[in-house]
């Protein structure tokens, strides 16, 4: 880290839930200094004693962090603004919103003190004591200066996420807020949608569940409530597409029901083509990857007995899947591959008594 | 297995791609004999060289299993009913259109000799070189059965997926394709729709994603010509349910468009309530279950040394996910382990140096 991107200490972090506590252990693991505050004492007090901060809540700082629930941010951001001369930012999963309350509350100049922040890392669970230094590493980080943001600032917040581990990247805010709702806040919505027809179903359909399904309801069992304020503070980019899925649900039922095979294989087409976009590991190009299946017995010491054998064959696992079968102990697990390291794995693992397949 | 579940051997299956020659290599395991057909010479010749087959495709058989493409498969049970007096059976995805289309072309005595058949495993992979004798390893396998359908067939059936290693999972065809419209049928198109938002995104929308967007999307990736077939074939219940998620849609777009907060938690209570139906592993009720997160070093032999350890220290992993960091070589693996079991296994491998948090 070059002196001009280093962390203007000590930072306050306003709010000690996941995200906030968890900023705290990862300054706090660079020994930048950090004070904390949250409205719950109790929290203040986990955080804290978990090694978050290490000076007082009102130790005046050099940058104010805002991790509070969505309703609250452009609030807590303004009063902050309006408080000091630090430097602003928060970690916030929607831009627009806070931003403009925060503009209608706080003076223009200190405005400019303010860079909105979202780093791309979480977790099914929240508060202190599930918060981990580690959480961001090697995370996307999103930094969405606004066009009175000062170059100071913007540097600011770009330190704090590169001292938390994570990479910034610079979208200004409707952009963020439409890449979002694209990644993220969509993908939400229809997981629900699935799953939620399958709250009401007859026990026999369950029967017939394979790892699709779980796949694609995952992300489903996130928190609503917390999910209800990010689609509401993100509206009018979630609005947008919903209508474009809208159009799309009508062609296809339009489809379905004429059985008009060329317009529900034009749909499919369009999602194979989408799914070929999301970047691969590393943030590099997608690579050509590819899935070798091993029966593996289901009690302790076995997987590892796989993954020490794939280590010593010299092939490396880029990604590993357990589908555990229904009625017998025994799983498959799926491990992903490059392409061309496939085959000699395959061959070295039958050589040492794994039934494998592809 | 008891005599009155033996499978009706010598057995001709019909078609030699992915599942036909699976099919033929799992009896050829329990040293049933299998004759093999497929309308391309090569397909035939190599599932015969994999050993799926040890007798000559003219045979007479005791079962035949049609596993031709859904398009075809009316046809080809048909004709194999006419054909002699062996019972008759189909691996197909959907099970009433081409029961119906069966029924139009042969006898009803002839159509007591077949039942319906759908093992649920695949691959993305297709063709004989993708097959597995281990393929329907616990993995369940609907019967269908129609109101003519012989108790001696349906024990045939019923002995063929056993053979085959997997669970056999009794319904009416009607009730099989409502199952799987809502289990797989629905789910896959609604991950089409998701992944097809992303197919002309800007490039900066997709620097933001996460794991939640590739689960969701993943089974997207899969055949088109293959899924349009399903659809078509199984159109009035995905018709039905198709309905049904319009109908959430278009709730869903009011309650973002005028902000109704209560709506929108309405549907995401809804996709919690369908999260928590999903069966457990073994096909057992849903178990309590916990997310370890451990930094892992990506190269060969880490993950390894990690799930030793956690052998050594006695926990079963459930599950597993690597979750790659898009800009350094440190990957985050999700390890699912017994609600009970998650403190004593963070505490342990903390002390072996592990980073981790939950």
């Amino acid at each position: 880290m070059t002196a001009t991107e280093s962390v203007p200490a000590p930072v306050l972090v306003v709010g000690a839930g996941l995200l906030g506590t968890s900023i705290g252990l990862a300054l706090r693991r660079r020994s930048v200094d950090v004070a904390l505050f949250d409205v719950s004492a109790e929290h203040t007090r986990i955080a804290t004693a978990l090694g978050a901060a290490n000076l007082p809540a009102d130790t005046e700082p050099g940058l104010v962090v805002v991790a509070v629930p969505p309703d609250h941010l452009g609030a807590v951001i303004a009063a902050h603004l309006e408080r000091g001369a630090a430097v602003v930012t928060d970690v916030g999963s929607v831009k627009s919103a806070p931003l403009a309350q925060a503009a209608a509350l706080a003076g223009k100049d200190a405005l400019s003190r303010y860079v909105g922040g979202h780093p791309l890392a979480g977790s099914e669970r929240s508060g202190p004591f599930a918060a981990s230094a580690a959480l961001f590493d090697g995370r996307p980080w999103a930094l969405t200066p606004h066009e009175r943001s000062a170059p100071e600032a913007v540097a600011a917040v770009a330190a704090l996420a590169r001292a938390c581990g994570a990479t910034p990247v610079t979208l200004d805010p409707e952009q963020h807020d439409e890449a979002v709702a694209r990644t993220s806040h969509l993908p939400h919505l229809l997981a629900a949608l699935a799953a939620g027809r399958l709250a009401d179903a007859p026990a026999s359909h369950l029967a017939l569940t394979g790892q699709g399904l779980r796949d694609v309801t995952r992300i489903a069992a996130g928190d609503p409530s917390l999910w209800q304020q990010i689609v509401t503070a993100n509206a009018p980019a979630v609005g947008a597409l919903l209508r474009q899925v809208r159009d799309d649900l009508d062609r296809l039922l339009d489809a379905v029901q004429a059985v008009d095979r060329g317009s529900i294989g034009t749909l499919l087409d369009r999602g194979v083509a989408g799914t070929v976009r999301l970047p691969g590991k590393h943030g590099g190009p997608a690579r050509a990857d590819t899935a070798l299946y091993v029966a593996v017995p289901d009690h302790p010491g076995e997987l590892a007995r796989l993954l020490a054998d794939a280590g010593e064959i010299g092939v490396n696992v880029e990604d590993l899947h357990i589908d555990h079968d229904p009625d017998r102990p025994v799983g498959l697990v799926e491990l992903t591959v490059a392409e061309d390291r496939v085959e000699h794995l395959q061959t070295s693992l039958e050589g040492r008594g794994w039934t494998t397949h592809r």
